[in-house]
């Protein structure tokens, strides 16, 4: 593997899950691949988990690790092309991507969706300057448009707590007082469109996705009939992509918060959440701290996702 | 040891001691116990010598270390149940911790005293949180209500430095220009009680600390009776804690600030602090430069103190 | 060695590169001379190349880190002696850095002048206390008059390009929007200074070195003599040393900026910068994007000499 940045880079779904299932089990099994291998991890916005589980899994391979917040003791990046930099930025991606890579074996990186340009966000202008002039192999952790570390661990989550084969997994939009990216979104529907599953998508109307990552998931504007037999929901909020409203607040309606009313209409389902969540917006104190949660696993697995992808690219 | 956050985790103090004693002078020679494992420091607040004793203490025993500042690079968390989550907090502690927990195997959390709500403060409600709900041994980095890694530092430290059996310990509290919480003096004078040594503690009225953690304490209003034949002067400032003053600047009177003049009336007295230390409020430039003075040594002690209880936690 | 702030450390630098040679060709080789040894790197101002490069270099060495940017998570340090510390400065660097150096085998700190005191800059007043008080070889991650770790990559880099015994070097002052200090231009005039190569200054009138750094080198203001035949253009700007305009920007002149048309002058000259850099002030996009540009391989070459550095002060 030479890059992580979306569901085409892992390959056989399934194999990916083997391989995931054995890191697991055996998560210090690998240190000597790691051994005088650093992954150097550039935050240009805030993180827990990424932060957290990324270090952690490489540390189980051996690795060295570099943490650099580039908005704390780092300089501000230029990213625009051919300004005279005589403004606040007194360095260009153009240098500081070379010279990040020159320093490490693998380069993570962070960078959201800023909703001043769709064209830039969703042609993830960051992600892909570290992918061409850093020279090393790049994984997203958390990009404008995916976040398939994210993703890959949600996987893991659901093939745990399944009870059948091909479960339904229905994906519901939820009220968020912040504008948000549609990475995470976007990305568990390329993710669960390339598995078997019965994948539904439920959201006010103007709250579409980019057709790429809708595929054929199933859009189901009657949020009941979504619910109803659901074996994972799976909560997100997002701002609008359809343009003329690209990164705006359409709706904070909050009959669509996930509440133990609408999850008695599932098959007994579990609720699942990226995290952070806004608890009585997302969803109810009461779903979120019942036995049906997985959040707390589903977060533990992206030291598994994490883990499995570096270890590939060590190979 | 299942969590470290006052003196009654730590056992007999002899045994302790003799043990701190064994990891001082053996500093690289548990390094089997920590391999594979991961201390992760949380900061809700500024540090330096906790910051950096405890790392190194870690890094002795071969662990790994993840430091998380909460305020920087992270989000802001949610501490209130049953909130809408609709302000700026777009985490909740209840997700936050077990999260944490899930990414290592011993967490070290620094939250002090805030002053909003003494009945918080003293119920310790962030320090609680992270032992209920990280699923992991917890270490106090300096709590609401305590700091006893320091005061277990300041222990040692005396030992070293002590020429009787049953040195004078006196505790004098001193100006300062900002309020400054109770958890070192609470801390130390429960670590002191723990001891035969001679305990008084001086201060002018209306410091009075919590009656729990002065316990057998001599209190001693007439300041110059309790320098005189003190072996040691520990100074601190706090603000007051009885109600209706809690969290308040009571005095900034300077004729508390430890000179020359009153460490004359000791026993050649060595002089500590916790430090940071505001010179020519807390204590003159005279008596912290003079040879008596042994902030250094004691500071130098806090990886002793850290690596003796990471050391008992791993095993 | 037992600090690393100036050429004056490094002895013969005919030894010194054939070490860097050896080092830049068996990273891992000394990693036992590493081990149980910590670095402490301590920031009081931004980094993006140094941050990165040193950690690198010392982990090649098997070395722990720890990272500290005063500014994040730590506390305000005092510099003045004698104050009454009643301010918003809560520690002084005569506890802060003994404790500092209690806790590490090597301090590495960067510490840029200040503008507000051209003696207290050029005395080193903050370096020279780490020297002082830490007890602990000390190195300058770049300090207020010099960045000799940046000076010893760009002598390694111009050593590993060079097509001559003998090169001509120019260091070339260039425009930018803040007034920056005298450290890199001072630092490179030094080393420069160490060879035999030929070595020309050229700058506006006002921005005259200090003699001490200026050294015998040739101090061109006819810029076009200055290029003529150079085998390396080495870009740089700072702010006037001389009084009464120390630390004022005299000049944003754009004819200074190096672009091909005065590249076209030199012996095919390679273009040097030490990062970062201000495009299309500094240097044209052309000319940083052509080929003759060296930057990248310069910046890589930091790990080289910090690792060069850190290992022979570990000896």
């Amino acid at each position: 593997m030479k890059k992580f940045t979306s569901v085409h880079d892992i390959g056989d779904l399934k194999t990916a899950l083997e391989k995931a299932k054995y890191v697991k089990e055996n998560p210090f099994a690998d240190q000597e691949s790691g051994k005088n291998k650093t992954l150097l991890m550039i935050f240009f916005n805030s993180s827990l988990r990424t932060r957290l589980s990324t270090q952690k899994a490489a540390l189980n391979l051996g690795m060295n690790v570099i943490v650099l917040d580039i908005n704390q003791g780092a300089w501000k990046l230029e990213t625009e092309k051919g300004v005279v930099m005589d403004g606040d930025k007194p360095e260009h991606m153009l240098e500081a991507i070379p010279v990040m890579g020159a320093y490490c074996d693998i380069i993570g990186v962070r960078s959201f969706a800023q909703f001043h340009n769709k064209v830039d966000d969703y042609n993830e202008v960051v992600l892909e300057q570290f992918i061409r002039y850093s020279g090393k192999p790049v994984i997203s952790m958390e990009a404008a448009t995916r976040h398939p570390l994210q993703s890959f661990a949600d996987l893991i989550t659901i093939e745990e707590f399944k009870k059948t084969l091909r479960p339904k997994v229905v994906l519901t939009w939820a009220p968020h007082p912040r504008a948000l990216p549609q990475a995470v979104p976007n990305s568990f529907a390329e993710w669960m469109n390339a598995t078997d599953y019965e994948f539904v998508i439920t959201h006010p109307e103007g709250y579409e996705l980019d057709e790429q990552f809708v595929g054929n998931a199933t859009v189901e504007y009657d949020r009941e009939k979504a619910y109803r037999g659901a074996d994972f929901i799976y909560a997100k909020n997002w701002a609008a992509y359809r343009d003329p409203n690209y990164g705006k607040i359409l709706s904070t309606d909050r009959s669509w918060t996930v509440d133990a009313q609408k999850m008695a209409l599932t098959n007994h389902a579990y609720f699942m959440h990226c995290l952070p969540v806004r608890r009585n917006m997302i969803v109810t104190d009461e779903v979120i701290d019942s036995p049906q949660s997985i959040v707390i696993p589903e977060a533990a697995n992206r030291v598994v996702s994490a883990q499995t992808v570096l270890k590939e690219i060590l190979k």
